[in-house]
């Protein structure tokens, strides 16, 4: 039940974003009962942090496993490169985003949403760190890939307002050539 | 008295986002009365699509000004990134974001944002590629040009979280450098 409480708060998130979730909308669309949602979470406050940590596991599992499924060899920096773009225009990161600008003007709220940003931020880069392969102690690889995460990121909110996935597909190809060669310099 | 309205509402936009910016804040803190807001703007969405619209025009004026006051020469690459970095965490990116994401869940909302952010996304391209002083019909210089400025957008969101200037200026230097030669390469 609380599961299905969270995964509702997340599908209202992207739908209707933050202020259009309400603990009546989220306890409708669950399909449990006001009382019982009271139970789990007083609060909407309760309910958006216990959504936002579900949502930072979420984030981190669905990136994990399709990095995971990639193959290695040829080609492995553009197809990385690729599922980190797909990853940030899913419905997982505009959820997210709808928590980032809402925490920006409200303190409980960012509260909760700081720390666990910066947790899923330090697992997104180690993630990537390990698909690409990267030698972390060679001057300038760090700043690589968190050049790549940040792309992504700007990718990602472009998206949510014009469907961008042909653009994208084109910027990170060409990325991913250019990691491929600044990577190998600095090895 | 139109402009103090819509500085007002850009204000508030920052200070308190989009849902907690309302038209009653909004005369206030002009110092406008409610009587000759109404005859101005009848309503939030004349108010907020208006505001929009001189947004706009100022961050494309705010970068145009920033980026010709840089000397040519050497290390101009890293002082046009620096600037688009600038631009990009400044308050002006921040009430943009406010209403980028509230368009994504308000279709009246989004009908003016959109054409407006293609235009200023148009104009922004255009003052970088002149700033760079780029040959877009290199093959790969426009690919670039656009990863530029999707990292400085993807830098401006995370630095709504956390201050973020130091992480910032590093990856943008790097940045800087690669930009170099890959654009080195293409001519």
């Amino acid at each position: 039940m609380r599961l299905r409480l969270l995964e509702a708060t997340v599908e209202l998130l992207v739908e209707r974003g933050f202020s259009g979730t309400s603990t009546t909308l989220v306890s409708e669309r669950a399909g449990v009962s006001r009382g019982a949602q009271l139970h789990h979470f007083p609060t909407k406050n309760d309910l958006v942090v216990a959504a936002v940590e579900h949502l930072t596991e979420l984030r981190g599992l669905e990136l994990e496993q399709a990095l995971g499924r990639l193959p290695r060899g040829r080609g492995r920096t553009q197809a990385v490169v690729r599922v980190l773009g797909d990853h940030f225009s899913s419905p997982v990161f505009v959820a997210a985003l709808e928590l980032w600008v809402a925490a920006r003007t409200d303190e409980l709220l960012l509260a909760a949403v700081a720390p666990l940003e910066q947790r899923v931020g330090r697992e997104t880069h180690r993630l990537t760190v390990e698909a690409l392969g990267v030698d972390e102690s060679r001057p300038g690889s760090r700043e690589l890939v968190q050049a790549t995460l940040d792309l992504v990121r700007g990718l990602g909110l472009a998206d949510t307002i014009t469907d961008d996935a042909r653009r994208r597909a084109r910027i990170l190809d060409h990325w991913a050539a250019v990691l491929d060669r600044e990577l190998e310099a600095t090895r």
